[in-house]
């Protein structure tokens, strides 16, 4: 992936520059939508179409056991739950599936590692070199194999909020216990076992610099997907929209390696999950939505895709003033 | 008004606790969408049903011309803006058309003054006691011919923050000014124009206790036609997504006659318009949304219908855990 972040292409400005002219002119009050408007023009640029639609949009769930999970009780569920929501997002039972039917949107859930634990983060690295290849070589797989203008990443994998505040402490710094919250929502004594786990995390991989090897580390498969699958979406022109704290912080990696590379991307919401908002303003990320939602699967990202269709109809299905009193 | 306001219906409890008791054992941990939970659980209520849903969106924008933009310049755009616009939301090209159509939502616009200005309300009231019944009976007409699901509140009136910042500033108090902003765009001496005028309304009908007149007096008409709409849409329990400031100051005054009036209403979006935090913080009322817009039409409210849909789905479309693991 290091080599792919050295070339990344960089969006249109010439279909990003169209949209923002004729959202100066549109038929509503100058500024009106200012946000709205901004989020079309990432979207022309990204399409390299000065007509930005979201009509095909695919939410990816990557899904995941962890070591960590195994070995100490970090979350409130059962590791087993990984595979019953597993099969809940394929049969369309899930809340994303609800989400999505009425955002016109497909889901796949893409199995990285259910019942294949990642080793324990505290002890030891969550992947292997082999083995996080396979798992970049399989997102990029199902990246490649998608027609769609917007991808939603999300995930799946009980426990996996230890791990990304792992890597979030890792590289983003200062306090630990900053970056660790009730993920679904664990009692006071598991919160003090999931921050020590963190701390133990960070410490052991005190010397690594690289940021992906910190996400092979002390990641999971999971995030390890998510990041591929950013890079694949970028390297197709795929704008990306990330859902809460775990999909975040298993791109933050890619930023530390090329400042450029999550330009593709927007947050869809702001997670309930402290260390989120955090992660959010060190990646400069303003969230579409904030409804102290914490749930995963991309249903947050997922809710927001209405809005970014909107913004982009906002710009093609509206005249402008020269248009309409033109007529 | 002030008589339906006496006797209004209250929420169906028994779906709304249904709703309640099905989201404490979805499929997500618990209290995850929590927010959400509550729009279904609100939407249950008012639509009498444990399995809500939002299949018929409807919006509303009521349009009308003010005297006091025809008298002194408290706009960025001329009065004649307001005719162009009706004629831009009845053929389906204007913004709050285009987000519609993506919501699965029909739009209606109705004309309660366009070209026929209200007095201007520095010397004098906004309607006769004559017009305002005529704009009261015209909207509830209107709200009894829909068949709709959830209803949308909008505007669309050429200096209309202009009045809507005056019912809010004599209703609510405080600092005048605070209460005025820069609605479409006005320059720094429009806003001091503006400012000076709201003072001057205000200061007219200091006598003036009951909160309808206070409506009539330094409103306007489709102020007037929101407040009656939102009153006949309780009368049918009709759940309302309200828009910006001056939806919300519409519907102010109906909460200072019976502080359970707005219960059947919930916020849509938050607007530029700084009056307007001040306002739902008054009423005690989050928006869905906070994306900086400040376009009226109803637009912000129409932006998040997807979102109260979600919310349903969510409750609706997704097994419980006895549910999914029973079967």
């Amino acid at each position: 992936m290091n080599e792919a972040l050295g070339r990344l292409p960089r969006r249109d400005d010439v279909s990003a520059a169209a949209v923002h002219a004729r959202a100066a002119d549109i038929l509503r009050p100058s500024g009106a939508l200012r946000w709205l408007d901004e989020i079309a023009e990432w979207i022309a640029g990204w399409q390299h179409s000065a007509t930005p639609r979201i009509e095909r949009p695919v939410g990816l769930i990557f899904a995941a056991d962890h070591g960590i999970a195994a070995a100490t009780k970090v979350s409130a569920y059962p590791t087993g739950i990984t595979e019953a929501m597993l099969a809940a997002y394929r049969q369309g039972r899930s809340t994303i599936t609800a989400f999505a039917r009425l955002a016109g949107a497909e889901v796949d859930a893409i199995d990285v590692g259910v019942g294949r634990p990642t080793g324990d983060i505290r002890y030891e690295p969550a992947l292997s070199p082999e083995r996080f290849d396979e798992v970049v070589a399989e997102a990029v797989r199902a990246v490649d194999a998608l027609d769609t203008d917007l991808l939603v990443l999300g995930e799946m994998g009980i426990g996996n909020t230890t791990p990304s505040a792992a890597v979030a402490a890792a590289l983003a710094g200062g306090e630990t216990a900053a970056w660790v919250g009730r993920g679904t929502g664990i009692d006071d004594d598991g919160l003090a076992r999931k921050r020590a786990a963190v701390q133990e995390a960070v410490r052991r991989i005190a010397g690594v610099t690289d940021p992906l090897e910190v996400l092979r580390e002390v990641g999971g498969a999971e995030l390890v997907a998510i990041a591929a699958a950013t890079v694949a979406a970028r390297l197709r022109s795929i704008p990306v929209l990330l859902d809460g704290y775990v999909v975040t912080s298993s791109v933050m990696p890619l930023s530390f390696v090329n400042p450029a590379a999550l330009d593709h991307c927007a947050v869809g919401h702001c997670s309930a999950e402290p260390g989120h908002r955090k992660l959010l303003e060190r990646l400069g990320k303003r969230p579409l939505l904030d409804l102290d939602m914490r749930l995963g699967e991309g249903s947050g990202a997922m809710a927001a895709v209405p809005l970014v269709a909107m913004a982009c109809a906002g710009i093609t299905d509206v005249p402008t003033f020269a248009e309409w009193f033109g007529q």
